[in-house]
């Protein structure tokens, strides 16, 4: 069983996207042969800065791997590195709508939010069936957000299918359940956008303020503390044991233990748990070759698994 | 100084073809370093037959070699061996503004001709601006229906290099006046959509039959025969030396001499004019080898000359 997924190197990631994303793609390794890509073609629909997109690229790779991504098991590489896409999503292209592009959502809500429509951002889910197609995926787990683009994936694999033989296989849905919201430091969902975050990889003594200023309410120290709806207790949980979020909770509900003094048990426990994904993060980043490595050998697994769905796709058009 | 153009393999060649845009085509190589391409990426826009779009490609290859293109002086190559060109449209549908491409008239056009819109059809004149940036042409021959294609390479090279710094050299108009049309043998633009065609290295009985063919009127024998407008004396002038020709109009002109002769010494010198394309095509032809190779080193040329810009837009936008 073949697995597929991908991500946009956005800059730098924090404890949301671990917990909402990057674990789960991480664990597919476990459960069948995993292909994860980091999309940077797909980034240059909404980056145009070249050196930012460099970096968020680098930080990709490099997170990915420090959170326990193992290129041993997972194929992961770069989408440019492997141009054969960019081939199959014109061979695609042919048997595409123009209508079936025109209704896809994400489109139509970029247009609403005043993004300028370019031409790449209205051939997105083209080149993300050829992607899928590629490699022929079986399973793609994508958010909900992303199911209208995996449809579209499927009705091309038909149509070039019908029109050429059978070339592709149909990817299988697999719309992930939705993950617990990670909140951030303010109680809204942790997102760049809100400026709420909590990087992995950043800043120590920046990390340790942004914890100590985590939202709570007024109770005073020696009261009781309200549990439901608390970002110390929803954060604590992700990096506890059981029997440690019970005492954390406990004493809570005692009082008598003040804010900060919780703030600084959370803030233990998060180091502790960041503590070896830092520290294997800090290694890579000093072997910048060790990272490229690993994307090249990525890369060409990549390119060997796309070498048969490509040649016969070029074969069934004429090209071969 | 650098010069591209290529066509799209779409069947048998045809005198009218031969005149109207082959022989133009092979003589850019006496002018400049020569850049001919098979448009096959493009042909798939139209054809969806995988045997005829082989067929086709495999057929405008002879027919441009036998007609005297040189591969030592033209980097002669199919589309679809420098895939780089697909990347690149994707490159250049970042800066691409949807807009653009809705109002091009040629898309407009197929649509109004009742074309089932693909998104290729739509994203044709991406495709084309990358085959023109990428091979820095200076000069690209287009006949007027292609102006605003080549318009459309210009404003986004510009658009492009305003965004990620100076990559692409802007290509110079070089619109083609009207070459005088080729009449076909009923007299209407020789064209293969109305079956009046000649073909340069199809059946010779069947050649033989369609020049006997040729819309005449109904002088007979013992009268001097209409010059002007006649299909004859315009095939005629093409093939045949200027004393030649002045011989052929004035037995017209005398009468005396019936149609069927004055076919039959039209045949006798399109023969003539055709012998040594045919008898370089039959070569060719029996060796295929040599054919595949011929493209292969020009793939490997154009590759070259492509690589440079390639790397520098990917260097631009970040992918390297």
């Amino acid at each position: 069983m073949r697995i597929l997924s991908g991500i946009q190197p956005s800059g730098y990631l924090h404890l949301g996207n671990f917990f909402g994303m990057m674990q789960r793609g991480i664990r597919w390794q476990e459960k069948g042969e995993a292909f994860f890509f980091i999309a940077d073609f797909h980034a240059l629909t909404t980056v145009g800065d070249p050196e930012a997109l460099r970096r968020n690229i680098r930080e990709a790779a490099l997170a990915f791997l420090a959170c326990g991504l193992d290129p041993k098991r997972t194929v992961f590489f770069r989408q440019s590195a492997v141009p054969e896409v960019m081939e199959l999503t014109w061979l695609l292209s042919t048997v595409t709508p123009v209508g079936l592009l025109e209704r896809c959502h994400s489109y139509k809500d970029k247009l609403a939010k005043g993004i300028a429509p370019t031409h790449a951002l209205f051939a997105y889910p083209v080149l993300m069936a050829a992607d899928i197609l590629l490699y022929r995926a079986d399973i793609v787990p994508v958010g909900i957000d992303q199911k209208q683009h995996l449809e579209v994936a499927r009705d091309l694999a038909v149509k070039f299918n019908q029109a050429f033989g059978p070339v592709f296989v149909l990817p299988k849905e697999d719309i992930e359940e939705g993950v617990a919201t990670i909140p951030g430091i303010d109680g809204q969902k942790m997102s760049k956008s809100y400026g709420n975050t909590l990087e992995l990889f950043g800043d120590r003594e920046e990390f340790r303020r942004r914890v100590m200023a985590i939202r709570t309410d007024s109770t005073p120290v020696g009261e009781p503390k309200p549990v439901a709806g608390s970002v110390l207790v929803s954060l604590y949980r992700l990096v506890s044991e059981p029997q440690e979020l019970e005492e954390f909770v406990s004493s809570m509900r005692r009082g008598g233990v003040g804010y900060a003094t919780l703030k600084k048990e959370l803030l233990a426990k998060l180091e502790r748990f960041l503590a070896p994904f830092r520290e294997r993060y800090e290694e890579l980043k000093a072997k910048p070759h060790v990272v490229d490595e690993i994307l090249e050998q990525g890369a060409r697994s990549a390119r060997a698994a796309a070498a048969p769905t490509w040649e016969s796709a070029r074969r069934a058009v004429g090209l071969l």
